[in-house]
């Protein structure tokens, strides 16, 4: 399984990286998770430079594809550069956006005329594409998925190992990566915000 | 106020970048937050490379430091190179640990004498250094914390922003990172675990 996670200069820390975090958790089960960029190196939106795992085209043939946040994503959104080299195929890969994502996937009609979350910053912009913004924190249908607000990271990839792997796997990763003392209600309270959306 | 989240070889992306991200909800109060590491670069556990913001003498003089976790933190504490280089006064400093992180702040001798919160896989390595380990998310004392668990770094953020600033400015970090739609819920728990330490 190749797992792109999409991630811009201006890129929001929390979004991809709490991805990464979480998915790598399926790393043992043959998992490629791997930070997909535009360029060798991007900037946050905090300063940070990192390198690329991987360069724009690898998402296309990826099987699980979630597009991260940042600063510059309306300014991305228009840039046929960019946008042109991500071609996606809902029917054959799973794919999910975090908070301003939503807007490049928007962008790419990726969203079938669901209605999708996004962060508040963001919401404006989304509506202005013609899309139903939601007041949750995560929303799926088949395929597709999207969340809003940083932290709805760890639902959105609850979701992602649930669908392409299974609940139980999505289950064990939270409980890894939940507080000391709280794993079991932390991992509860995500499955019941995402498992809505399995079925 | 200069932060430093120390941040080295094998380090877990969740424990640093989910503080990265909340405590630059400070920036705007002129907070400068810096990920500080012993090289120029250094590349996480799940490989991602990134470059170091600030050599690791940045943080004897910041004003808050917080240890992040990582897979090598067992060489780390062991070497001397590295370890001589972090001087580090908790009556001058609000300094707090994250998982692996919190062997560090033993082995500096930075807990004086009070129990800590790790992750479960480091457990046996901090008690190992005579340090009581509890089964909870978040503990304080004074300028002393340490969390347990990725998802934990929520809670150690709230904290560092409450101390160094203000409990309001910590609930609107909070509530901008929060899920859409769960923002005062998720608030208000992130409060409910730090508050009873900021007496």
């Amino acid at each position: 399984m190749n797992i792109a996670i999409l991630t811009f200069d201006g890129f929001n820390e929390l979004d991809s990286f709490i991805a990464l975090g979480i998915l790598n958790r399926m790393k043992g089960s043959g998992w490629n998770v791997q930070i997909t960029c535009p360029s060798d190196q991007v900037t946050s939106m905090n300063g940070v430079t990192i390198n690329a795992q991987q360069p724009l085209s690898f998402c296309n043939d990826a099987d699980i594809v979630l597009f991260g946040s940042g600063i510059y994503t309306r300014d991305i959104a228009k840039d046929p550069s960019i946008m042109s080299q991500i071609n996606l195929d809902s029917s054959k890969q799973i794919i999910g956006a975090q908070c301003s994502g939503t807007l490049l996937m928007a962008e790419l009609d990726l969203l079938q005329g669901l209605p999708a979350c996004t962060d508040l910053t963001t919401k404006p912009w989304v509506i202005e594409a013609g899309i139903d913004v939601l007041n949750q924190p995560f929303m799926a249908r088949n395929n597709v998925a999207t969340a809003g607000g940083c932290m709805s990271s760890q639902y959105l990839s609850a979701w992602a190992i649930a669908k392409g792997a299974s609940t139980e796997d999505a289950e064990s990763a939270l409980t890894y990566v939940g507080p000391v003392g709280e794993k079991e209600s932390y991992t509860k309270q995500c499955l019941d915000v995402v498992s809505p959306y399995l079925i």
